[in-house]
């Protein structure tokens, strides 16, 4: 992988582990960084070694949105849609990266940082988060992110939300299901952070991946196709390397070669 | 607008608070007052100048249903088709208002009166409200309802309501993700309304009503074409008035003009 | 209907007990089990006796997932295909049952049983009850279960549960919206199964087989088309000897004839 300015990458037993670092700005997502988060993705996407992500912030935030300096320069109408635009493309492809992402979220989590917590397949949140969507407030729109918000929280809880600009915290994202689990100081969400990746690398990544897709699917796949295809790749996998592995190992009561 | 013989209307800084006004009758949704709500909605969609529209009862109760009288003079087939359907063109025009619409609900709210309650934006409640779908326990349907129940808080919740005609209260309808905000008193009530008044007017009107059809083409539109659209109004936003004075607003640190 | 080896049966005042009886193997879902299952459903379908379904597992267990003999049995990728397949349309006909389909869960309800607990209308669980998707720490994919997960909690809570296999009790259960009721003894569960027939029994039972299909319907139907047709399924109750005797019970203050 390339060296990245506004990232940092630290491989580590099957994990890569990214930190936005624009620490400064409170991590803001400017084109750059989502440039650089997109070259990353494609790279892990292809790599069958990385088996989860895990994304995090600098200095006490996640990421408080997107930069304005940015929009700014943006200039042009056309300039500003593909600047919007862009930054949801990004959230598209963390959403269907085979490999499992986890966030890990404190401070601001604001914007697109909200929205990037909302592709996330497991989102570990400080008590002390502040999560919310100002962009109305500012006379925008939570444009790239408001539909993935649905996915995530379901229309009735994402309505009050984008059109109220109402900021709230880790137990209330629990609650609204924004986050799966909140914790109340740094060593918390670190056993937490050390669970969830045990679990995670107890499953097999090809399953995993395939599961993945298949959850995705469901939101927009008809039942009984996804069915059928379902029942193709049962049968792949249980003929497949991890099928027999697991089965073995299941039978002969020791642990499947994958488990880290 | 007209005056209304089953609605109470009062316009109030850029508000519209609306009381359903048949308290003889539990504000029971007659054919007349679904016309006259109609009529109000379809003026309000045209006005700049309603930011939101607040919904309540008179006398203690939101809405206790149908009216039985209708439906007994509807007479045919044909006719109690109509009155059915015209009941699902409201909940279908309050849902699509550009506006943002806040519901304060309290005794019954049965019926078509839940139906009402799921496609508002925002919901408060007293605790001891009761709610309900009380249809099939008659022997019919809750026919118009039952799709916005589903979008209001998902299938597995609905079945359970629709096929037991089980009554809850105000705290159950907060966990089931009926209502956001669940209040004690009168007090509490009228608090909390204006907490929310105060957050929707600090949004700009144009950026919310883009936002919030946004939210809701979230439920059918394919997502590759919605966030193509919405980059599309996210440039619009920007270099439009609302944009240009939110950023004004932010870097002079002082409130939008459109904050009230 | 014929005698099963995998099921006991019960009929008793307009319901149908089923138990899953294999209790030496955790009543895992063999072939001959799910092919029990889904005569007695089509037999159930067009036997309007019954009103609702009560489904239960024998020796403290509900359903601990798949039989792995059959899966050994089944040798080919088209067997597996097909084994797995049909297991996928027993749930679907599970949720298509015109009936109220209710489900008490005790001990293992684990990769296949969880998949049959998330097509029930009710669900109550004691709250030691353990529930998980194991499949993927196996190698292999919850492959016909995934899309009815979705369905039941979804895609947030689902994709957590799928990929990292964790195991969960039925208070767990209950707050992610698996479950409606939980309960903390048999005395407890036999009590809230009760309350719940008993308000299954006052609903009339056509009633609650078109509201049952319309709610179903709204996960893939246009609203448009699905508020019509329920216009005139509203008109067909009222005007049906359902809605005549519901109206006639209402109006005299007496139950009405399907009130068990």
């Amino acid at each position: 992988m390339n060296a990245c300015e506004t990232l940092l990458l630290e491989p580590h037993n099957g994990v890569l582990h990214i930190t936005l670092n624009r620490p400064q700005n409170r991590n803001a997502m400017s084109l750059q960084m989502v440039s650089e988060l997109r070259t990353v993705l494609a790279d892990v996407a292809r790599d069958e070694h990385v088996r989860a992500l895990v994304i995090s912030g600098a200095g006490g935030h996640f990421c408080a949105g997107g930069d304005v300096k940015d929009m700014s320069r943006a200039g042009s109408r056309e300039g500003l849609r593909d600047l919007n635009r862009v930054f949801g493309a990004l959230l598209q492809e963390v959403e269907a990266l085979p490999q499992v992402v986890i966030v890990v979220l404190q401070g601001a989590v604001l914007g697109g940082g909200f929205g990037l917590a909302c592709v996330s397949d497991i989102a570990i949140a400080d008590h002390q988060a502040q999560f919310g969507l100002p962009e109305t407030s500012l006379g925008v729109l939570p444009a790239q992110i408001a539909p993935f918000v649905v996915r995530r929280i379901g229309l009735t809880q994402a309505r009050r939300l984008a059109l109220t600009a109402a900021r709230f915290d880790g137990i209330e994202a629990q609650r609204l299901g924004v986050v799966h689990f909140v914790e109340h100081d740094p060593q918390g969400l670190a056993q937490r952070l050390d669970e969830v990746l045990g679990q995670v690398l107890r499953c097999a990544p090809r399953a995993n991946a395939r599961t993945k897709a298949l959850l995705l699917q469901s939101l927009d796949q008809p039942l009984e196709l996804l069915l059928d295809q379902a029942a193709d790749w049962f049968a792949e996998a249980v003929t497949g390397e991890e099928g027999i592995e697991g089965t073995r190992a299941f039978v002969e009561k020791r642990k499947a070669r994958w488990v880290i």
